[in-house]
């Protein structure tokens, strides 16, 4: 495990924002995709087409998609949870798009108000008009490691649903700690129970850090090959003062531990740090993340 | 790695309050380290024998030892800096202490006004009364991941030093990454390393979660083989809002990962996160950990 690439998937202006208490500028989220792109992150999730009725906090994804300055090289999925999302979506230019199901039946139910088999049969016709039109789909599957609503979640569950998305034509499939509950070991048994059926290059790993446990259970991801990782600038996505919080894993202290295992994420950490620290500042809060708050580490030799 | 035993150091009355700010009354650092114990912690290392005047925090180290309840079973180490401290930890009733060392040359003169070797030698004296007395003897190696004053630390000075306390007679090595800067990786191979020339079941994990790799530092180390881990309930030890701030790792988070990978430390959970909010109430600050905030999670089947 080492000298080889991970790409990371920045999700903060989406899974970050979207769970942000209080309205964010349009103006800003654009600046923090912009300034995610510029650090290197080859790609960031913009926004969600979902309902403004669902999520108000993304009501303006017209406005913020329209509005990036989209860099060469680098890609923009944006969330849509059916075919009216994926109209607005493809309307703006969004030429990648995300869908997603839960692993968990009673999350399904309480999150969306259809069972898992329904919500994936609501995205066909989204999954066809895609690929028509040459869009490419990410597949996100939540509460892989627990559920709020039913506890624990088979792990054939897990596998049965991403099957099924990468089976209908998801490039990618993120497999989602929606609630932070799983640790190392857990996480690594999914994942390579998941592999068996989906092949590892298709799979991302994604962890929110309710307790504690995202890093070490990336780490047992990456060891058992997975090179995909959906992080969060500076924390986003939960307050960590409120118990509970449920930040999704921080992407600097995420390049800050691949570089010290040999990963190369093409992220430039330092310009990293002071965006986390920005984006902080401009929703009035401290850092999510230990590494924004802390810096990084110089290793070089200096004067004592 | 599973169905095994691990044995956690808890070092919150220590190393944590020795870095809080504010002075804490000694009857709150008595209830603490009987209510530690009350969790099945079966180690606590209750205060620090230093000078007052280096650790003013500390300065009532006989009220504080003099005062537990000890519990049958559950050691008390307390850090001794030397021959002083030695005679005060005993004239207290000490049965079991520390004693310290740096891998980084640096970080001796600056902490102790020595350099490594003659740190050693100052702790010889004390190593000879100690057999002499029956008192059993706990080593720690700071700086073991890097040092703030000269960068990166060479691994063969960590395992030159660890050597060097084992031979003297510690029966236990404490690796310990004061600054928060290493990786999984660094430390896995950095434990390996130290491994080739101390058993294994000599050696214990110390890390600090400043820049957020404590956890995974401490999977991987325990994929290499270590089976006692040092923690800080609470993550006590350095305010979580402060740039740079490097509590030690939170017990309540080292269990909850110990618990799910199928590790027992014999630690009650519940109890230990009641105790972690506690001791934050009483120091009038939030919770320094994720499950401490967010509490355990519930697996079992429940009505929807």
């Amino acid at each position: 495990m080492s000298d080889e690439r991970v790409r990371i998937v920045e999700v903060g202006p989406r899974d970050g924002l979207q769970n942000e208490p209080g309205r964010v500028p349009a103006t800003i989220k654009i600046e923090l995709i912009e300034r995610l792109a510029d650090c290197g992150l080859p790609c960031v999730e913009a926004t969600s087409f979902v309902s403004p009725k669902w999520v108000p906090q993304l009501a303006d994804a017209e406005e913020v998609f329209r509005g990036i300055r989209q860099r060469e090289g680098v890609r923009y999925p944006v969330l849509v949870p059916n075919e009216a999302g994926y109209r607005r979506a493809r309307e703006c230019g969004a030429e990648e798009i995300a869908i997603f199901a839960a692993a968990s039946e009673a999350f399904s139910r309480k999150n969306i108000n259809a069972g898992i088999a329904e919500s994936l049969e609501r995205f066909r016709p989204v999954m066809e008009q895609a690929r028509a039109d040459g869009v490419a789909v990410r597949g996100y599957v939540s509460t892989v490691l627990g559920c709020p609503y039913q506890g624990e979640v088979p792990v054939a569950e897990v596998v049965r649903v991403a099957a099924a998305l990468h089976a209908m034509g998801c490039y990618e499939i993120s497999l989602g700690d929606t609630i932070g509950a799983g640790t190392p070991r857990q996480a690594r048994q999914m994942l390579e129970a998941v592999a068996a059926e989906v092949p590892m290059q298709a799979l991302a790993a994604h962890f929110h850090d309710t307790r504690g446990q995202a890093l070490a259970n990336l780490y047992a991801c990456l060891e058992a090959g997975v090179r995909v990782v959906d992080a969060s600038v500076g924390g986003l996505g939960g307050c960590p003062y409120a118990p509970g919080a449920s930040g999704n894993v921080a992407t600097e202290d995420v390049v800050y531990m691949l570089e010290g295992c040999g990963l190369d994420s093409g992220v430039d950490l330092s310009a990293l740090i002071e965006t986390a620290r920005w984006i902080s500042g401009r929703l009035d809060r401290e850092v999510g993340s230990r590494v924004g708050r802390a810096g990084s580490f110089d290793a070089s030799p200096r004067a004592c």
